[in-house]
């Protein structure tokens, strides 16, 4: 067991049990970068405002990247009883450059510094997935520009409702990612604030020059308290809704592509490489992906619960519950990245069934709200216009035709106000071309939200 | 039973059991005023745009406004068989203005109408949260301007750790509560668009002008995409991320609060105009409004869940589940301003008990960190200072003393670098008025932080 | 302002704000019958032991029933300053008997009071659950029973996999729901436990017999320690868990009620009365009973969470914060008895389209895992013959047929075992009724599950 | 990459991202052991019956003790592209005992066997944590028996309220953790059922006895509908219900301990052996242990809404979204059985601090519910006593006094009914031990609890 950084007071060993139960390094130690990073930072800020040498400094940080490298390699012992990431740096930077090693941790706390490590982690992190959902948005407007010619129903409570464009379907997936990034880049100014000096809470006594080590690490800002800057994961929570929100999206969009692979639908076909078989259905191929990519979804509602349970309540400022901070949001992270990744790649392997999307199209009086429009447009009220169409309907399912299969004297028999040209009126691409009103379906509409969006990515 | 508004296809009535089950009214009658805003809007478009007569606009408008007075003077008469609240109000309308009242619907669905109502009226109640959060905020900096001169122990883990002046503590809370009202400012953007046009999905066929009734109703922006407009409630599960954090500061105060009103304690009297007694016991005088905040946190995390896990895998576009998202939001919005309310008023009437508050910021120890500092100024590399200071601990607590309290002879016992200055040192006042970190304990930046916050409270 | 039942020792009133924001009457006053059921247990149980005379008792058991008449009447009168139940009928007693009034509530506290009420409470309406689960259990068996001639496709991924029975399908939502009752069963023993006479949190010094109340109540234990039983909701979590569990079954019976009732799939149609239209799309008939249900499982997880959050670190024993115990579990118990009683009247009401199922069933190589079993059966082992039925499979996709629609010959390029009785086998007939396993969808299997089923109900 | 069980109809091979992503093998290669007994009683009966022979059983068997041996002796390779434990245990077996590996998997799937393995696994766990729930218990009642003659004030709402044995009070969390053991024990009765032989889910056309496996397996019931066998995981949900429960009372065990910890409260001193030190600050002992576990609280409340989200409206049967099962039910697992763990030992560590309890219970006027119930009892009515009580207290802390410090001509002011027996009255032995109601804390009762519960713990 090694000495405790703290155990003058103490006349006893930590327990075996507890020296388990509380380390956590097999979780931070993901923050060693992180932690070597900030730590190099302190050692130049503590240089530069004369609490410790340039030597001093020089050696701490030559130190600091030899563990660094150590870490890299492979080659770092791990071990229960250093508790954590920052003491496993520190104890062996102190049998690297000797007793030297005792003076980084002058002027700051583990309080402090963890929270250092967070943000950087974080930070990066954010910036990452930003990135992606970037490059997950292009494969989107791709695979939407690639099929502006396919059209398929709209539905509301899944029934056929009216018709689409394929493509125009696709960009409301666009437009859900595009404020996903929205609120991770909002997320990111909250996140991007630097604590190191705020000591155990309440400041230091040392002459130190935080805003020197913000510079150091790009950080725009400083934190203004002190015990509020230990005390705060705000900026993980606020994460970790972003991440929920982004996840419902990807849930959504899952959902829809298992049910547009399934026989019934039959819409698209997912290519086998992005698919899996049965260990005993000879016949099966699964949109798995998809499958796991929504029941990932429960898995970070799950950390933004456990974040906000476990923040619930705690008095200032820190408390060892707040080491439990760090798998809701490594696993969110990882999970996060994972489902954008996956299917920026499978996007442009999904085959699209046209033929099927625009049968189905055909099928089921998606012309109804049509019917209604186009007596509304002869004065009738829509109200009245909606009923008409809705006898419309009535009498074609009891003949078991659509609308258009119906002759025009039978038309006649709900509203004298129907002509010959209603046949041309309710065809497909008479619906989809008419509906031009901002943000509707509409070639041309969709057209030019596709070429919006390719400025927006440009200038990203 | 009244008609409904779709049932030209409809054979059957509907069961009353699921009128009942299905009727929305009880709940979105809340939204009345929106509903009614929002129509009015979409009138004067109608007729700027000659989808119906200026004159028919009128009509409606004077009709919609009767309505509305109706309404207000509780004279309006609710019923399930109506469904929801857009139908009540339609209804009405053309009992009072005749025929004319079925060419409201026109272009437009119940669909986009309900997205309409929920951001006009999230629209408004974030503000007013805004603007409450303001309020408390200067709540909490005229308390800690009031007691610039309390000094208490700071605590980690619940343990006594270094003192704070209560300002500064105060003022940790200022800064959460102030990071939460950028929070509902960043949400508002993305509430504040307008999604009426997208009519029941995509879009309408109608020569409509959305740009002209968001310019009516105030709002910067217009939904990209019809399908995407009525699909999407990101917006309020937003708001109630940012409701949830801005509670886990409320939970965080209050157990603060609580802890503080205990015999232990002792630190703060709530008045007795913000406290209640017990049935039972006479004695007692409990911090209820505290403790109710701090449990009310709870159900706004689980409105949260309530949304996310409504949201999740629904296909596009509208799906009746949505009808759900309300009263979670109701509910929240209601909560976090009564809480926000009712902490504005109590924080000035809780009488801060100076003195207890001293005494103990002096009983524990708490300046062993700076006899580590101290020595550490000398030279001695930190651990080994903090090594030092914790056995002088170890002696002291085994003597029942203070470190001030023992004799120099005593403390030079575990450094020869300890001098007579030490005792000096080690006073309350010196140690916070060493802490000038940015952002650290000392009365000077707790000073420019209140200084700061009166600025950015100016300007808002 | 009426008088506060503790203002001896508070010299201030209530502050306006903080009355409303405490006061839990708008709420708690569904809990009227059983405070009162309970008042009177307690009266007699007061006189039994002579704490109070057997006249008073009277004159008190009178009172409360006038004040029970008076609340069903609607002429009772609601405060705010009277802050719950308890006190308001209290309050109006005393108006009725007079002084007398002030004896009633001796030797017990609002803790344990209102910890009986919900307890009370929530033993009647958890029996009223599981009644009403029986009668939908009833309903699905009904349901089976009137279609065991109807095969579906079983869905594995919402992939075609093997063809079952309708009614074993439904089945297993009979066996889901018989989960949700026995777990309903088991909260029931924990839910009761009489807690009255716990007084304050320690017990009381007047000689009461707590079992003698219990027995008038029906309660078949008495809760062994007084702290525990003010401090305790585990029984309205461990129910909310339950009813959770509930929702998840009704959440996934919805998901296939609405996937069903698709164009695509085609296999059921609801009756008009329990589906309702759309104000803009006149064709629609919508599922949105089970889509609400479907929406409904939100607020009950959200339930959940928020009283497992409000008890979270909460100390000993009673805190203010548990008053907002209620809310949660009055929605949950609302929402699953609606939601149960509109599946019990609706299942009988869904139409079953028997060909539709049939042609699924026999479309999509339901039948490639009996060919790999027919070849296993003749000695090939099951991995080699899976492939062997896979290749199959893939050729019959590339000649756009299913398996039974090749020639022999063809099928013989798979495997010189197979033989002309192969079509015979793969059937769908044949594969259904091989499939005799316990537990398997063969029609002998499903029957004696249906008679197992009716044998369980008919004891319940 | 290996060859997948199912590639029989699949043209490409699987991308090597889906692979990683879809991959399973890291979380549920902790199943092997249980996943091999399955396989091994699998084999049985399959040989029983006739399906395989008794020395192609034997042959498996050998080769499956044989890959258990490989795992356990750290010797076995793991690949992603073997997908899970049970693929990559059968592919080892066809490496040792070749062809006849393949036939180990007739008549069953992976839906089913994964089915199997995690009821064995939560079976096991289930009967540990149940074992380990009844050492913390009678780590608990020892606790409660050495300290029988410890005083000290019983709270609500963090206010002293009535002095109480602390062995009462620690009874409270007996309770607690025996309902927790109940509930566990209501769940193994779900978690009990075999599903094997449900195939993939419809059964199966080998002649199988499931019941014969359930026997060599333990299980006293088989699953009844096999759609419903690999559709489940309700036991799961269950299971997450009754450990979030169980967290519950640990967090508030918890937080008492943090409390009591405290220099204000000074009730309690943890060993030094199950407490840790700051890094920064010399003096500090922190109830780190205690903080953990509240903490760890929030992971568990995640895991049970990441698995409620996940089951939410999946439509029957497997889907693929279950594989994500595993991790939540894991790390509640590990979580919870630590917990229990480290307070087993850690209980027996605390000191009591007897003489700091009393004085707290003597201070705060914890009798005043005492002179009121003396008033009462000498006829005045209770609501009229409590009045006279409180201001009693108002007087005494006007003159900072205690009740049992003012004068009898004193408190005959605020009645006359009171005597010079009154100070006996009011001491902190006559309150506790007139408190004989059946749970109350007077010495007797407590002492019979403290039986009852050695009674109980002897029984299981």
């Amino acid at each position: 067991m090694s000495e405790k950084p703290w155990d003058g007071r103490f006349a006893e060993k930590t327990d075996k049990l507890v020296e388990a139960f509380t380390s956590s390094i097999q979780v931070d130690k993901q923050l060693y970068a992180y932690d070597i990073e900030g730590s190099i930072a302190h050692c130049r800020m503590l240089a530069k405002t004369g609490i410790i040498s340039g030597q001093e400094a020089d050696t701490l940080i030559q130190g600091l990247d030899a563990v660094k490298a150590e870490i890299e390699a492979g080659k770092f012992r791990y071990d229960d009883s250093l508790e954590d990431i920052h003491m496993h740096i520190e104890s062996r930077l102190g049998e690297i450059v000797g007793n030297v090693a005792k003076k980084l941790h002058t002027a700051r706390s583990r309080n402090d510094q963890v929270a250092l490590d967070i943000r950087l982690y974080l930070r990066a992190e954010t910036r990452a997935i930003i990135k992606s959902l970037s490059d997950l948005r292009k494969a989107i407007v791709n695979l939407a520009e690639n099929h502006t010619d396919v059209v398929l129903p709209g539905y509301t409570h899944l029934q056929r409702a009216q018709p689409v464009l394929l493509a125009h379907h696709l960009m409301a997936y666009y437009e859900m990612f595009s404020r996903d990034q929205a609120r991770f880049e909002d997320c990111l100014k909250r996140i991007n604030v630097m604590p190191l000096g705020s000591a155990a809470l309440a400041g230091t006594t040392y002459p130190i020059d935080r805003h020197y080590t913000a510079q150091l690490l790009d950080f725009p800002n400083v934190s203004a308290n002190s015990m509020d800057s230990v005390a705060d994961r705000d900026f993980a929570i606020e994460f970790l809704s972003a991440a929920s929100l982004c996840m419902v999206h990807f849930s959504r969009l899952s959902d829809e592509m298992i049910l547009w692979s399934s026989s019934e639908f039959a819409f698209i076909e997912i290519s086998d490489a992005f698919t899996t078989g049965s260990s005993i259905m000879p016949q099966k191929k699964n949109p798995d992906v998809c499958e796991l990519v929504r029941g990932k979804t429960g898995r970070v509602f799950g950390s933004l619960i456990a974040l906000l349970t476990l923040m619930k309540s705690l008095p200032m400022t820190y408390n060892r519950d707040m080491q439990e901070d760090k798998e809701p949001v490594f696993d969110a992270v990882n999970t996060l990245k994972s489902c954008i990744a996956v299917y920026t790649e499978m996007l442009p392997n999904i085959a699209i069934r046209k033929e099927t999307m625009r049968q189905a199209a055909e099928k089921g009086f998606l012309n109804a709200t049509d019917l209604a429009d186009y007596l509304a447009s002869k004065g009738m009220p829509f109200r009245e216009a909606h009923g008409c169409s809705g006898r419309a309907v009535a009498f074609a399912l009891s003949q078991n035709k659509e609308i258009h299969d119906l002759e025009l004297w039978e038309l006649k028999k709900f509203s004298d106000m129907i002509e010959a040209d209603i046949f041309d009126f309710l065809t497909t691409e008479q619906m989809i071309s008419r509906r031009t009103s901002f943000g509707g379906t509409a070639l041309e509409n969709v057209k030019q939200a596709i070429e919006q969006a390719r400025k927006e990515l440009k200038t990203q």
